[in-house]
């Protein structure tokens, strides 16, 4: 699905990234599986990621100071293994542990539907992961953005329109000539409204293969596509 | 070279560009010949280049609000238009001219230098261009870096300390975990002064080919490269 001549000025792409680039439920799953923790290590995942815009509408809100996502994931983890009765990590884990969002993996399209997208336009991060999160995540998983933006950039969390808008500035080009790619129609909505265009990416399995999430197309966006193979054989065609 | 053990926690190479990765004046100078100004193009790199450190000076002052570097460039080339009497070039030129920073083509051994030390470093830049000036470089010269950091994150030009220490933080390391890599002394010791390791590389020819600049060694100093190959080759080494 993708409409006539949307692309026709079309010069940076901008990706969300958990759940849109890398698998964060199937990643955290797998680490928390491995300290043999007594709990739901499926559960545990959707519990802390549940935990993430609540803590950025607090910073929003001017509630919390700015603080990076790696602060934030500290704050809410901590909550997590209280509800869990988990109190059997070292300190030492429990940061590791926290890092754990620097090594989630891409899904099998990512890296070669970059490359691919790369070859016609900016590819670039916006993320409210912060800046070495992201750096750290790129160079694991072979991610080859041409630039990372973050909400650490503008110190605005999405869906504020300065991370939007942001990205727009940063390159010099209409909020028009941007297209955020995204897995979540939230994040795709906020970004409409700044003037960019949208690019739905299903993720069928982002939140776990036993919660099938609800993928159909909403006539607003401009594209929808599977993966980034489909995405980069859209845009491709309809230059 | 190379001091014993001073890279044994070494994690990010944050690199100097204009004149450390790319070749400003021969650069600038092609883009100026090829305008056929009744100017010498060599001269004229030089005096636009020369503008730059007063113009951040009257940033780092207060004196003229923050603003990135393509406006600041841009301030530049109309005094140095005015300078060398030249009204013949429309808005236009005077627009795709200012963008020239954004072209400015690698040293011979950048990118295969950078793709080396990106095994075992995170590589990022430290300069103040602005994220979309080194984000189409880094794309026209295939500059493989992990990370694009600019002045435009940390709202200061270098030498401030919050550059440096700024690439720490985004890192979350230590500074001496960060070392500089710049063919300027006076960067580099701005960077010792905040705890940064420090490698100098020769540019013998940043000025041009008949303004040979002086390169010897200075002691405190970690590392003094003729080039990145041989960079990677001393950072290999003592690993």
């Amino acid at each position: 699905m993708a409409r006539n001549g949307f692309n026709n000025n079309l010069k940076v792409l901008a990706f969300d990234v958990f759940g849109t680039v890398v698998d964060w439920h199937g990643s955290v799953m797998r680490e928390v599986s491995e300290l043999n923790l007594n709990v739901e290590p499926a559960e545990f995942a959707r519990r802390w990621r549940a935990g993430y815009a609540p803590a950025m509408a607090r910073v929003a809100s001017g509630e919390l100071n700015w603080m990076k996502l790696d602060d934030l994931h500290e704050i809410i983890l901590r909550e997590v293994l209280e509800e869990f009765k988990i109190d059997s990590l070292s300190e030492a884990k429990i940061q590791h542990l926290n890092r754990c969002w620097h090594r989630l993996t891409p899904w099998p399209d990512s890296a070669e539907g970059l490359s691919l997208l790369k070859q016609d336009y900016i590819i670039c991060t916006l993320s409210n992961g912060n800046i070495g999160l992201l750096t750290n995540m790129a160079k694991a998983g072979h991610l080859p953005w041409d630039c990372i933006l973050s909400s650490e950039v503008f110190r605005h969390y999405k869906p504020h329109p300065q991370t939007y808008l942001g990205v727009a500035r940063v390159f010099d080009v209409a909020p028009s000539e941007v297209m955020l790619v995204a897995a979540h129609n939230n994040d795709l909505a906020a970004a409409r409204s700044c003037g960019l265009k949208t690019a739905y990416v299903e993720r069928r399995f982002e939140f776990g293969v036993d919660q099938e999430k609800d993928v159909s197309p909403c006539e607003k966006n401009d594209v929808h596509a599977i993966d980034f193979i489909e995405l980069a054989n859209i845009l491709t065609k309809s230059n």
